[in-house]
């Protein structure tokens, strides 16, 4: 007999319309030398497409521009475009644009190239993504007194992550910077990404299917399953990546199911169309 | 006519016996050869002495040992001895001694000293204080793994400050890295220093004063005058070092009285023995 989460699964994934799939750790693990696929994934994609199903990948990765990224996954055999993913750093354009924000920006050499149309002198923000090397004392310093500058600091945070695993060990993510920069001059900071609400939608919307007919599948509890739950959509965790054991007791989410992988989230879904 | 707060403080400031004194913005201003002596403040302590009052220094200073900053400010003209000194770091020591803390020291290159006869063989803490340029991307990496290993991560921060001010600029202080390791962790750090109450009981008890027969002087709105009235004190704010107007529309603090320097508070106080 299939486990409860799952029996239901079959219930609601007949009403399922489009995916939205997580990268890193579902996809394939990142790691020194650019990271290995996950077993399973780069067929469950092609898979994905051929049923007709819409398909969304949706990152919060800050390290490189997405044109860098995908050439690094079709690289392990991903069937995947940049215009199919839905990143913070284009999402980040589109709000200065809006707002007429010029950023200061904390990020990775690498991301850099993604805001190049955007209008960057004079700063009246600053942009914070996971910045690794670039985190020095210096670069801390000079965006910190640019927020305290202001008269009403702007602050965006490319995703709120803790930290994440490398091939050479654990490394605090973009999240625990912000928090410094936070509590340094009082402010609340804006986060583009996963777990953002605004983020899921836009990713939805790009797909053009609402939240009911939707399903996120990730490995983060917090970032990928309980943002996704909190837009309206199912959410599968996957154990690959970052699952551990312990997310399984998480205090506030709970997926609509566990799943081994990715690949065995597809069989499951395909089975009920 | 004297200020509202100078008259109370005429009645209330007859009562005392001992005088805590902030040092950074009271008796100096720090920069980048050293400081500058705030005028008037060498003679004013001095005056304290002379006067018969009990005297105890502080500081949240953690940039270097008590010694080497005990002889910048005689180098200065203040008479001040290391045994007059309460800082954070030796208050840390007797934390680590009494709780059998080994810890993994986050801290200034001159304050390693300071911690020379704690064992700091496999750690099961971690001690953070200003780093200053040793706030690398590595070294926050390196402490944060050493707190994620913990099952139960002890973190001890050696004052909570936000940020100060050097000739070159801003600079991010402690209580910015404290809140990055914090919330990497999901931990609550232990503050030693002010606005502690721990940290101020035990300059009273250095002195052998009462709280209500004690007053501080200090240039910090909320670690200096906050920290010590929750602590049943009376506390001044000087307006010289970090004090700006604002400072004075505090929501939650208010100083028993202001003074223009501490050659004032010391002129007032004597007055009134």
């Amino acid at each position: 007999a299939a486990p409860a989460g799952r029996r239901d699964m079959a219930a609601w994934a007949r009403a399922v319309r489009g995916l939205l799939l997580d990268v890193s750790g579902v996809l394939y693990d990142s790691g020194g030398d650019g990271g290995v696929p996950i077993a399973g994934s780069a067929e469950a994609v092609r898979r994905i497409k051929a049923s007709g199903l819409k398909l969304r990948f949706c990152t919060n990765e800050t390290q490189a521009t997405r044109e860098k990224f995908v050439k690094k996954l079709q690289g392990m055999g991903f069937d995947i475009s940049v215009s199919e993913v839905t990143a913070p750093a284009p999402a980040a354009c589109r709000i200065l644009k809006e707002r007429s924000l010029r950023p200061h920006l904390l990020v990775h050499n690498d991301l850099v190239p993604e805001f190049a149309e955007i209008d960057k002198s004079n700063p009246n923000c600053v942009v914070i993504g996971d910045a690794a090397e670039n985190f020095t004392y210096a670069n801390l310093n000079e965006a910190f007194r640019v927020l305290i500058g202001m008269e009403k600091p702007v602050l965006i945070s490319l995703g709120r992550g803790r930290y994440y695993k490398e091939t050479d060990g654990l490394k605090l993510d973009v999240g625990a910077y912000m928090k410094a920069l936070e509590y340094a001059c009082d402010v609340e900071a804006e986060v583009v990404g996963k777990p953002s609400k605004m983020f899921f939608e836009s990713a939805l919307a790009e797909m053009g299917v609402p939240p009911q007919q939707a399903i996120m599948i990730g490995d983060d509890i917090v970032n990928d399953v309980g943002g996704a739950q909190q837009c309206g959509m199912r959410a599968l965790q996957v154990r690959t990546g970052k699952y551990r054991p312990c997310d399984e007791n998480h205090p506030h989410v709970k997926p609509d199911a566990y799943v081994s992988n990715l690949a065995e989230a597809v069989d499951i879904i395909l089975q009920q169309l």
